[in-house]
């Protein structure tokens, strides 16, 4: 069974497709769901690819008033280390990325953010996952109780945008999606991208 | 066996520890590893960590002396499209990523580039992967002859800084390893960061 995406109808590159032959399910864990299928390359080779079916995810991106940003701190047990990165999480059956943004900020910061807007879609890991990250700007905070997972410890820690660019600039902020909201920071401190405000709290 | 990477005597949080208590091998594929161990989280709940063992990548940017950007579109079988992104590789055994990356360009583009500057580490997927990618910008490039390896089919893509940054803010580019590179292009861009041009060819 193909459990891809479906093919998009306005892919821009068709003659790059890479037919899939066979393939099959080879490891059904708890979070990873690893298939492996058989594909056509498009100068005709056979090849093997390999790959985890992922829910897709949302970030968000908590900006204060005062032009400070929340992040997270955490332990990330594959590179055993603890990494600085904005809050996210997985979609649940059923919910779209901003209810996903919205549950997770709540649950793992306790805030709730009362003016969204939606930056982009970021793809972590193309080569071996079908995971999208939605990522979303959230402001106007207010606080309210956290509702962490059991196993989820987090440690909370706000900063200025000048300060989290020192720490992404000297490799200390390395995470993906904390990158990829980095890069519409830039481009909204430069004046190059305005957000657009046009969400709101819908849970 | 512990396969991650070893814990870095600077760790900032180290109450957030997961230590391990066992864990196996489930599936050695040709690309994916999978590890699933069992480990305490902080708060002293038993859970199961599943990810897969990478020996790390690097990307690269090359840039032209007109400020123009070289890209390339590839398929991307996971999510059954193809995704402009810039050139990046795995690392074989005993390279340095800089040696990955100058290796990389070569083969995958033709270009050679004599100027070299390290930008900095991006960890793509901290919940399932011990991947880091090293990002790379590289200037004074001359064309050479490329050497893909069978099954890799990549069209060449050449853009303004410009019309690349209308691609990422309108979610057409949404590939993390490129996002993390736009972040950089964006600082550089805006007069915020200069990169340090202190490496160079060494193959």
């Amino acid at each position: 069974m193909d459990v891809r995406p479906p093919k998009a109808g306005n892919e821009p590159a068709p003659h790059l497709d890479e037919p899939r032959s066979s393939g099959a399910l080879v490891y059904d864990g708890r979070l990873l769901k690893i298939y492996r299928d058989e594909a056509i390359a498009p100068d005709g080779v056979q090849c093997v690819r390999e790959f985890t079916l992922h829910p897709g995810a949302a970030a968000i991106v908590p900006l204060f008033e005062d032009g400070s940003l929340l992040l997270e701190r955490q332990w990330r047990y594959p590179l055993n280390r603890s990494f600085l990165e904005f809050p996210a999480g997985k979609l649940d059956p059923g919910e779209t990325p901003l209810q996903t943004a919205q549950r997770e900020l709540r649950e793992e910061t306790g805030y709730r953010a009362n003016r969204w807007a939606e930056l982009g879609p970021m793809h972590p890991v193309i080569s071996y996952s079908t995971e999208v990250i939605h990522i979303f700007l959230a402001t106007d905070l207010s606080l309210g109780e956290t509702a962490r997972d059991e196993g989820e410890v987090i440690d909370l820690v706000r900063m200025s945008v000048a300060d989290f660019f020192v720490l992404v600039e000297s490799g200390q902020v390395s995470d993906a999606k904390t990158l990829a909201a980095a890069f519409w920071l830039a481009r909204i401190r430069s004046g190059d991208y305005r957000p657009q405000w046009t969400l709101s709290e819908s849970v």
